[in-house]
């Protein structure tokens, strides 16, 4: 009898977090689904690398859902509003940022469910990080936690019993951490794309927010970015 | 100074119970924001019906969001498989149909709080009924309070300290009842929608489970359903 290891969707965005987070649920024994989430966002370069990444990682199966959330409006990621630059630390900390999207992990983890009652899977890994992004809501352990209450009272699989766990295994470590794990586990970080406001040419800008906590990051874990950036 | 009333979303399928629901929120006091979720389901007429019960009631606004939940199969509403005809309430009883589609209404929730912390509102309204649709786990109270919790913990709003209420009007009536309210309300139910599996004139079939539930709660209300059928 061969055995067959069991199955977990992965949330993939195509940028660092989600990538290790991928890498950690294969360390941990499973086949992985992965759901890229096309919501309109400025930077689709990051569909493009998630396909990247899911084939570097052996994805049994990869599903990019086109949801357009700028119906809505509401971000810096889907509207026309400008996304701030060379901002340090301390200008970060402290407030939701304008790249926040409403509801969007409450969104994600929803689809996420949905497609692992598809598949029968018992468990959803979801890159979401408390520390870099203490202004989003919805990347906190309670909030993690409520979703499961959620996912168990809303689902065929929850009414027979089987609930689904969320696991955020990145949830908290710092950039510098996810950096050394995704190292450790060689995660293909060369494949992944971070920033808010790619230029034409794809290049990361090196200066949005996100950029340069991934740098930092990088800087930090002693670990060289095998990312081009638009600028040194 | 001119008073303005607040603002609802509105969950609006386009079918009798959302209909009824998107009354029951203007006379409740609300402006309503209307949001139709195009998932891909068979009956495509529901969307347009769902546009006619928008410009009727007077929403302020009414956004039509496309999500292709067909990438995850799993549904005789999104997948082609046969949808049951003629079963009786007994044969429907205590099963989960296989109409379900997986998650359907933590996503549907998800995305009307999405539109609710862009427009500033604080409740949704959302026409989930448990009698008739026992088997639905997505259509019990205990989800609906789960899934305010995770609205809270999960928006910016919410971690402002201003919580999300959804209100499901009518969870607890029948069908019959349901009817009864739209009829007081005058809600356009001429203008609503019902049918798993309609035909390529857009006629209700009157076979399916949604249809045979409609027909016999508008006999058992004693009011003359107003939308014509491929039988009679």
């Amino acid at each position: 009898m061969t055995h067959i290891d069991p199955t977990a969707v992965v949330l993939l965005s195509g940028g660092l977090d989600s990538t290790v987070t991928a890498a950690i649920a294969k360390q941990d024994g499973y086949r992985i689904a992965c759901l890229t989430i096309a919501y309109g966002q400025r930077h689709q370069v990051e569909v493009e690398r998630a396909k990247a990444v899911a084939t570097a990682l052996g994805a049994i199966r990869h599903v990019v859902l086109d949801l357009d959330l700028r119906v809505f409006g509401g971000s810096a990621l889907t509207d026309d509003v400008s996304v701030p630059k060379d901002r340090t630390h301390e200008e970060r900390a402290g407030e939701i940022p304008v790249t926040y999207v409403p509801a969007r992990n409450t969104i994600f983890l929803s689809l996420a469910l949905a497609y692992a009652e598809t598949l029968g899977a018992y468990t959803i890994y979801f890159g979401a990080n408390v520390l870099d992004y203490s202004g989003y809501p919805d990347c906190r352990p309670e909030f993690i936690r409520a979703f499961e209450s959620v996912a168990r009272l809303g689902t065929q699989m929850g009414s027979e019993g089987r609930a689904v766990e969320v696991r955020a295994p990145l949830l908290m470590l710092s950039k510098a951490d996810i950096v050394r794990r995704g190292q450790d586990l060689r995660a293909p970080l060369r494949l992944t794309h971070s920033c808010y406001d790619p230029g034409v040419d794809g290049l990361a800008c090196g200066r949005c927010d996100s950029c340069r906590i991934r740098r930092e990051g990088f800087r930090l874990a002693g670990v060289v970015d095998p990312v081009p950036y638009a600028i040194l």
